[in-house]
């Protein structure tokens, strides 16, 4: 099977597996209800339950225990993009070529449905200690909790999410790019990564390799799409190009260079591999899909 | 010592245990932080983490294990003001004297703010786990965390206030308006006592009667808010009376009149005392508290 058939189904089986802990429609809660699930069913690659659950299966976690936090990542990573499309934040009127939250739901509504989100994603992981059955079982779930919530806060997705509201369209130092990079993106990636490992029981020193190589990931992602804005073209995007340019944006690119900034993403990538081996040699897809995700051309 | 004298001593106290779980300002990250704990700072009498509080002591309780519950829970009352309080909801430009988190801080980081404090509070009450030192207090913990966010998601807090705002101007049923009070106020104080029992190692059955209690006395505030607003002066209340009446609002007093109105107040009240009553006796100023509560002129 080709690699693009198989990342289908494979988003297929993800979508099947989280979609169950959505909030039912109809009733006195039914429009913020719909708002949620307006949202969460969007589309998009959910790569982020993907990774958690191609890393906890190839080291043998129990489904029950990675479904939880599968539909609850994804619902933070989707509370994140309401908010982020609202008016006063980056004020975007469609999302994967559907109307934005707000722009169906009214602003009030993708406010709450935004929240309501966040708060289901707490109550989503918690119901993971229904399946822990053994102390060592609650002890990972417990340890799994407090990585996606420190992942996704103030020092983690919220925090790279500040940084790049205050810093808009000012010339800004590789120092603050990078923790950008790292924590609006590589944050919850990290999370993903590092919970899948931390489900199946594995040891601390592999579940901080993941998380390092989430990281390095999560920056060769973000440098690749600097890159794709200078040498893609709109078809391929889907959007304008030569658009930081434009807007005077500093990028990796703009401080570094296309050719240099080509070799970082190589050689993030390759250490990046190089640590999640342990895995991959038990998964070829995920290592697939990180190339996939990292060299792309769209 | 009188009882307001004593409230105020209380005050200050929780205000000590549950500062020390904000952000450090400064860095990065300086702006969210500094808007997170000026609302957090705003004043108000903490009644939710008192009542974790004046509950967990009664009944013997873990100092250690109540103190990152009663910050959480003020978090998450906190974001929801700040949430509230944004253009698109109440548009409130003041709140307890002091500007509101978006007028002072612009509305992408009140948005940023709320969403940080949300997740900071989840982040805050698993660190109860850290002095969980047997099985029965691990499950008291995950029992409270579950609480917690279940009264604060749909069918709680944020479930009352979609559908206060998706019933503005509306005239509601009774059934409606009774739901409204009961989510949008009972159901953080619902989660207040019910978490103060939790984390006591109390039974099933005391936990769910003053959960019970907890709701009846958030419905006795509501109704007592309603009755103030035609009995009360503008000096008293520090805002305009008559309100309700001028918007069309319906109200337990437009819906069963003053008098009526009284008597639910007064019956609510006496209920839930009878409830409490198991934990009053040890604390007599969680009997004085709630009266304070809900038999108020202001």
């Amino acid at each position: 099977m080709s690699f693009e058939k198989e990342l289908l189904l494979k988003v297929k089986t993800v979508e099947d597996r989280i979609y169950r802990f959505l909030p039912e429609e109809g009733g006195l809660h039914d429009r913020v209800a719909s708002a949620m699930n307006y949202s969460f069913m969007g589309g998009g690659k959910r790569l982020r339950p993907m990774l958690i659950m191609e890393i906890g299966e190839a080291l043998g976690a129990k489904t029950e225990l990675l479904d939880p936090f599968m539909a609850a990542l994804e619902m933070i990573h989707t509370y994140s993009l309401i908010h982020d499309d609202l008016p006063a934040m980056d004020n975007d009127d469609y999302r994967r070529g559907r109307k934005t939250c707000h722009i169906e739901y009214g602003e009030a509504f993708a406010i709450l449905a935004g929240d309501g989100l966040l708060n289901l994603a707490m109550e989503t992981a918690l119901t993971a200690f229904d399946f822990a059955d053994s102390q060592k079982e609650r002890l990972c779930v417990i340890k799994a909790l407090r990585v996606l919530f420190d992942r996704s806060g103030l020092f983690g997705m919220i925090g790279g999410q500040t940084i790049d509201v205050e810093n808009e369209g000012k010339q800004i130092s590789e120092d603050v790019l990078l923790t950008i990079y790292n924590e609006k993106t590589g944050a919850l990636i990290e999370a993903a990564m590092g919970i899948g490992a931390i489900l199946s029981g594995a040891e601390d020193t592999l579940v901080s390799e993941l998380m390092e190589a989430a990281r390095e990931i999560g920056v060769a992602f973000q440098i690749q799409d600097d890159i794709l804005d200078v040498t893609s073209t709109f078809e391929k995007l889907g959007k304008p190009i030569n658009s930081d340019e434009k807007n005077h944006k500093v990028t990796y690119v703009t401080l570094h260079g296309l050719s240099d900034s080509e070799k970082k993403v190589r050689q993030l990538t390759d250490s990046a591999l190089c640590r999640i081996r342990p895995v991959t040699d038990m998964n070829s897809f995920l290592k697939e899909l990180i190339c996939w995700l990292v060299d792309r051309d769209r």
